[in-house]
């Protein structure tokens, strides 16, 4: 996972251009993402695709001759979506488009300009303060603009049914850590976790893409069949730093996946949070817009809005804990797990109990002052599970975990005692 | 409104009569109340309308010459609607129409006898132990009951929409105040302060009729209206003294009424109460009656169970704090704001999020950690008013006081982003 | 009681089979049961009636010359259901089919083999210890195995309406007391309770019958007249204990048998415990199972798993207090009560409240501050009672004891100004 990152970390990326096809690009290794290319000027819902942007170098000279907010050394030093630039400016021109963080001195900020003509370059506090008043600047951005297109790529690996899990991260930030690349890595590994499944229940959808503009992009090009299928999901970010894994419900509150994370996380033996749905944050301000209204939830450790080097050159490496984005790759795959076995199964003998003893599911000679915890969980599951519930209602009204009792349901299945109602 | 108070102070009201029309005539001076009588023995519902009872006046002869009880003193000395009387009795005879509150000495009580024909005075309990035992009484009540008819009042204020919001109270308690007077006052000055509003979306109903019997007069004649354009309202009661604002709730749960006076009392920096709905207490019992079930709440100060003055001479000017009862006059006014304001709007933008930098909603230059709170409110707004939940519901959501949201709603309207559902 | 429990004791029931037969016919002296006999082999949904079994006489004679394990002393010796043996067998071959408590080593634990065709017995652990390692034991169980009937009872007591009330219990195991003959005593003499009532609203269905298998063909040959009509009821078990009444709720939450069980509990000044449905104990696992489902609860004292002395020889009469088996049927007959008190009764006069004072059911002079209690009461049955509410929910609005507003209720009803909803 480490060498992906080390590969993904120096490539300029943004909604559009070349860096973002060569991201794709490595990505593949790991997820052979269909690519999409959607043309500059298309109209997107209430939106319209920018022109694509792409960009080769940038820089200021200092009157003193010094180069500084130089892109080769760090792409955050442009604004990104900057216009061409090469000129020289007074200082008092130049100060309009500088940015910095007065209260993170050390940090570069990352800045866009996506939807208005402009350029500007991103500095440190230390660097701003230490810039002479007088004499003159050479600017210079190297970038272009033009009609072109935006890229993005999804992949489908197809399950028994057509009903569909939805998983999908954003790819358009230039060099930052744990909120860019690690919801991409996350969701090429979850891939390679669930690629050999045989008899998926469902079939898994992954999405990547720029952040909102590109999922409303792949919204607008897939709409009807994500309302259509799509019964679960999660939208992934900020999910490699080492705090507790963080889950943002759906907008729909009685959401599959609201109930199988809440039951999976509190079944765990870690920490966690679950917070609610909020149109504030990353994707789901697309995916739950109410006429899309997926039942997916945001899945996350430490908010955007919590870590103070968000969206800073301070977003980098050492905020990773590669093991901690394993573990969240595992917990999807747990929550896979929950969905696939979260069925309303019917009891096939409906009057009077089973009869256990013919079947070899029960004691044979009573002694004992109470059954088994097996034998009751058995007698529990084949009476509650009349196809009204499912599975998760009844794991939850008896506190066992949703996994733990895989077992016994398919033994209960093996033996036609219960069925998934059609 | 004090002056008003004064000059409705000495009148002698009942459910019927002279003095009740009288107290309407001042009334109408800030409220232009229509007028409308209801014969003696039109049959309303379960019940008949009374005949009329006027009085003129009525005292007691002690043995010893002394006048008392004397409703020129007090108008509550006499039980109200005694028929007319004028003879000697024994004490022992007498004793049986007299009225007092040992419990409090110095208090007339009040008394009335509307509907089984009856005669009594009411006089503080020092005076009842002073009477000789021996010698007689000379009583007088120079009252008379006739066929005439029971007067009650209304009025609207129309608005864009013909549904409704009630407001009553009701006049017909003799010389008391904030088991009487307050109520009204309340009313005319709340009416003052309507009239002249613009663009009311709702048409304002207000009814002022005698407590009980006017109350089910009105709604008989007015039943089939009431029922189908009434969507919130109130009845106010003993709302001019200084304890806290006290609201029972309307009998149907969750209607507009309660939910919307809840958050407003919610969001004040102020003591109240919420009780429940009970049938014991003023017109509540007739617009709350299980046919008509109208979802307007009580709302009052301290209610008549909770003050040691209520129905008898103690309840007296003493009692009225004119600012508080302007105060419960502004609450009102809020009511109405909240209640308007509070729409189903619907986002016309349902499929991804509005692109409001086209709309100057937007930050332009993205560089800040987190958006402003004004930038997350619309952002919520927009998200979850799509026509399936009103106002309310969201701001409860978020904890934002209604009337706070009102300027960035009235301004996501003028840009087209959200209308009102038809 | 006392006399009944006394004779019913030392006979040796099973599911089948004459010991069964002959305790039917006691209890019939209190409860005139119809009999009813399914044969051997019968289908009985998932289940088959096994064959009838009759036993004389068994024992073990150790190779030292002493008899254990008597039947004659002790009919818990013997695993019911045991074939006939009649053979000399090594210490070895013995041990295999011996059954002890180490915990409790002065009981005889219960055993059966209903199902596996096999033979047992069952001793204390004292007595075990003792036994001789080497030389041969003679071993007899003169029962009998051979197609016969299964036994069970019962009687219906008609009402006005044709819906039931149904209580249950279960005759079957040999002499134990708390889990034997504790319900079918309570049946019983609550049958006695209730046959000499007039005018029962609801048909009352006793049943009794052996546990599991008996109640399966019960249901098997009565489904659709019970789930059509039952709308409440109770299975009895283990009541004759000392400890708090329980009750475990029916399958269905929201039943009346769970809502009204609940509110007399609450109003009785007793400790009591109430357990969510649970498919482990008694009957309710038939009659609580997802096609029948009828809304009964399982009514008790200590519950099965919650006493030691459960299914060994320490279930005697010592454990059984014959006053708080009284006490139970008691609780019952106010079961009864309720139900059949707590209908959707409809206020007759629905616009504006009645007019009471005509009626002599208001006071006629208004002094008083408030409201008397019974006042308060009628208004509050009057306004609430529309027809969409059951009394028993009002009741739980106000705190009300059902039991304590019948009086009220009838005076109502009289009056007509309350009727039962159609």
């Amino acid at each position: 996972m480490e060498g992906y990152f080390d590969r993904l970390w120096p490539i300029c990326r943004s909604i559009t251009g070349n860096g973002l096809r060569e991201s794709f690009n490595i990505l593949k290794e790991l997820i052979p993402l269909e690519l999409h290319e959607v043309k500059s000027g298309t109209e997107v819902f209430d939106w319209k695709v920018p022109k694509e942007w792409n960009i080769r170098d940038a820089y200021i000279i200092t009157p003193d001759g010094k180069k500084i907010a130089d892109f080769a050394k760090n792409n955050l030093h442009v604004v990104n979506y900057s216009v061409p630039v090469d000129k020289r400016v007074e200082f008092n021109e130049l100060k309009k488009h500088l940015h910095f963080k007065k209260e993170m001195p050390n940090a570069v900020p990352y800045a866009t300009t996506y939807y208005k003509e402009d350029w500007g370059f991103c500095i440190d506090y230390n660097t701003y303060k230490s810039l002479p008043e007088k004499g003159e600047y050479k600017v210079v951005i190297d970038s272009s603009l033009h009609d072109g297109s935006l890229t993005y790529g999804d992949i489908l690996l197809p399950g028994k049914n057509e009903k569909e899990i939805l998983f999908t991260s954003y790819l358009c930030h230039p060099s930052m850590a744990n909120n860019e690349l690690s919801g991409p890595l996350a969701l090429a590994f979850l891939y390679d976790e669930l690629k050999n499944r045989k008899d998926r229940t469902y079939t898994y959808r992954f999405v990547l893409a720029p952040e909102t503009i590109g999922a409303i992009c792949y919204l607008h090009s897939n709409l009807k069949q994500l309302v259509n299928n799509v019964i679960g999901g999660y939208i992934f970010t900020c999910c490699g730093d080492n705090g507790p894994i963080t889950f943002k419900k759906s907008r729909e509150e009685n959401s599959a996946t609201n109930r199988v994370t809440e039951h999976i996380l509190k079944h765990r033996d870690d920490v966690y949070n679950i917070v609610p749905f909020d149109p504030i944050g990353s994707d789901e301000r697309q995916y739950g817009s109410p006429g899309v209204n997926l039942p997916v939830g945001t899945l996350m450790r430490t908010p955007f809005s919590e870590y103070p080097e968000y969206h800073t050159s301070l977003d980098n490496k050492s905020l990773i804990d590669f093991e901690k984005l394993t573990d969240f790759v595992n917990h999807c795959v747990q929550f896979v797990d929950a969905i696939e076995l979260n069925q309303k199964y019917e009891n096939q003998i409906k009057y009077g109990e089973p009869f256990l003893s013919k079947r070899n599911l029960y004691e044979d000679l009573s002694t004992k002052r109470s059954h088994s915890e097996t034998i009751k969980m058995r007698m529990r599951l084949l009476n509650f599970l009349d196809g009204s519930r499912d599975l998760l209602e009844i794991c939850n009204r008896y506190g066992y975990s949703i996994l733990s009792v895989k077992n016994e349901i398919n033994q209960l299945v093996e033996h036609g005692l219960l069925k998934v109602r059609a």
